[in-house]
């Protein structure tokens, strides 16, 4: 048996828990630490293969959860599953549709078999159970699925989380829609009771996860930390899902609501937890100052829809800090959103004032530019990690990336 | 003083009206007969540059009206004109936004000094004369720019003419917006009066543009034939619009609401009136039907909404006809839209059934990928065409197009 995912790290750092290295998959192979930007639903919104090719992204997600919902599972089965579906032929990686049935779906019913919500499509009551999941995720076929885990909102900041068409979380509402999470907030004391709870039936659910997956040859199962942002509780899910063996352990549950400072607090005491030798994966983070402490804190892959979303309304991200092109200070600026950019809108010559014209004239063109740009915009970001773990030249970077030092 | 276009016509047709040759600009050359796919606001809908040239497009148009308005004429010029603006370093043209002032505005007053309409964006008062229109057209700095014409619309089809965010006008509703015209109906004689009025007004107006022109050694200043269906009127129009020697001529006021059979008539009795040795444009044509029999006739230019209006709504050309994507027939359809087409789309082997998911999905990659495959649908009916002229093979040519024979 070809074991499906190979990881090696070819160099440590010297002063932080950081590394670098390599996954390859049955579709080819990505140097880590690594980001991945989001093609929800087996489309990257705005931006087309080639484009995604041009930011030399070469592993990037689906989500499961609107792919069962439309055009199902099955459907994409039938084409050969989303690799062919949607003509990509580099890694992908599916999420189970927990968060996504929890954060975007209007009733939830939990029970231990699953989780039962109703279609945003067509209001039809779906149930998605372990099995169900993993019978989703083999049947779309992406290099990596992940465990169907329980994911309770954050008890804080529930009410300032969001998500979006494309199923993605951030920890801030820069740029991010004004849809309003749904869910009640629990009092400390029943959220606490509730993060235990999760704990415990991600570990539960991923045994079922694991003992349900058809194809491992040829997908790899990620099994999932919980926890909140209570660090015995990290300890416990990730001693529990540790002691299941699975090519690759991802920590869940951090940018459902918190803070920066939140989130690198789980992060750098939860990835030295998670084996050494396989790859750790911090979903759904994020800005590059969260990004960059992960990477310290020994993680190895990223994936956020932020360059896109932000992208599509005219946030550009730069080295500098973010640049809201509907401003109308750019309507005469001749200069690109970065001058040392070698994205498809900054090598090619688009003027901010041209991209400031194209989201003011309703051209969807603008949305397409900056997201390539986005994205890019955190490939190069990753480019530069990769040195500064190979150098040891943190301080070096930091230079290099003005926007870390932001507030 | 170096001639801004050159017309070489190398082969004509031996049993057609028909030629083939190349127009040379001073960004580039392209052979003819040409299509102009429309990028109305300095964008083409939904896609870059690098798509618009992978469909072979060697010039495109932008629309003067819309340009005006947003960002202005003004600052385009200060980004250098909108090759610049726009990074599309080959040929452009630009109409003279009188045809969008009549068909897109909600006041219109017409005088002798020019229209006067509100800005659809703004509601500001705004006046477009001769001179304006020229102005205009020199700041924005296309290759070839086109005289500021009273544009009346046709006098029975008027309500079932249609004009969409792209200024385009088709003879069709087919895919077209459901905008319905705001212009009273004239009644027959008080068309025909206004008819000889705008075709009187056109060519003085003419002598107006031609005097205003500041860049003629850089842009070339084509003037438009008017007479609607008149064909007494069209060979008035014809007579006083060749009488000024201008580097091209094209005939106007044909696709504002009449059916193919009027457009063949008018076509085929104009464009023999318009210098041979000069490039003939038939403004807004249209579908393949009606650019094979103006190509005959002897037209050299053609343009329209067509392919990007239509692929945005999930509307495709097939050399077979065309195909509705969002009918569930195609949900299973593994295969492209036209197997013989070297489009992204095509050769890069989307398939009907994951076309369908995007439009489904509201994925604007859809729209995207569906305008490119149409814009290179009508490329290689022209390339299609060249042949048959330069191989007198016409027969054959109908064989391949099938769509030719649709009624």
């Amino acid at each position: 048996m070809t074991a499906p995912l190979t990881f090696d790290i070819d160099h440590a750092c010297q002063s932080t828990h950081a590394r670098a290295g390599r996954i390859t998959t049955l579709h080819g192979s990505f140097e880590t630490p690594v980001f991945m930007p989001v093609a929800t639903a087996a489309a990257m919104k705005g931006v087309s293969v080639e484009q995604i090719e041009s930011t030399s992204s070469r592993m990037i997600l689906n989500n499961a959860y609107h792919l069962m919902l439309r055009p199902t599972a099955e459907r994409i089965a039938q084409f050969g599953g989303s690799h062919e579906f949607m003509r990509w032929p580099h890694s992908m990686l599916t999420d189970s549709g927990g968060f996504q049935a929890w954060s975007m779906s209007d009733i939830v019913t939990l029970t231990e078999e699953g989780v039962r919500f109703r279609s945003f499509i067509d209001g039809s009551s779906i149930m998605l159970t372990p099995e169900r999941s993993i019978e989703v995720q083999n049947l779309i076929g992406a290099d990596i699925i992940m465990a169907f885990d329980d994911c309770p909102p954050s008890v804080s900041k529930t009410s300032e989380s969001d998500v979006d068409e494309e199923g993605g979380a951030t920890s801030s509402d820069e740029g991010g829609s004004t849809r309003p999470s749904k869910k009640a907030t629990l009092s400390p004391e029943a959220h606490a009771r509730r993060l235990i709870e999760a704990v415990e039936r991600t570990a539960r659910w991923l045994e079922r996860c694991k003992a349900a997956h058809q194809r491992p040859t040829e997908q790899s199962l990620f099994g999932i930390v919980q926890g909140g942002t209570d660090l015995a509780l990290r300890a416990r899910s990730a001693a529990l899902t540790t002691a299941i063996d699975l090519p690759g352990y991802a920590i869940g549950g951090v940018a459902v609501g918190e803070g920066t400072d939140d989130i690198r607090r789980v992060v750098e005491f939860t990835a030295p937890l998670l084996p050494r030798d396989r790859p750790r994966y911090l979903m759904g983070v994020g800005y590059e100052r969260d990004i960059v402490a992960a990477v310290r804190a020994g993680v190895d892959m990223f994936d956020c829809v932020l360059p896109t979303r932000n992208g599509r309304k005219g946030y550009a991200f730069t080295r500098s800090g973010p640049v809201r092109l509907r401003n109308a200070c750019h309507t005469l600026e001749k200069a690109p959103l970065d001058p040392s950019c070698d994205c498809l809108c900054c090598a090619g010559g688009y003027s901010r004032g041209y991209l400031r014209h194209l989201f003011m004239a309703g051209e969807s063109l603008g949305g397409t530019l900056v997201s390539v740009h986005n994205i890019r915009h955190f490939q190069r970001l990753m480019v530069d990690i990769r040195v500064a773990i190979r150098e040891d030249a943190w301080s070096t970077f930091e230079g290099q990336w003005p926007v870390l030092q932001a507030v």
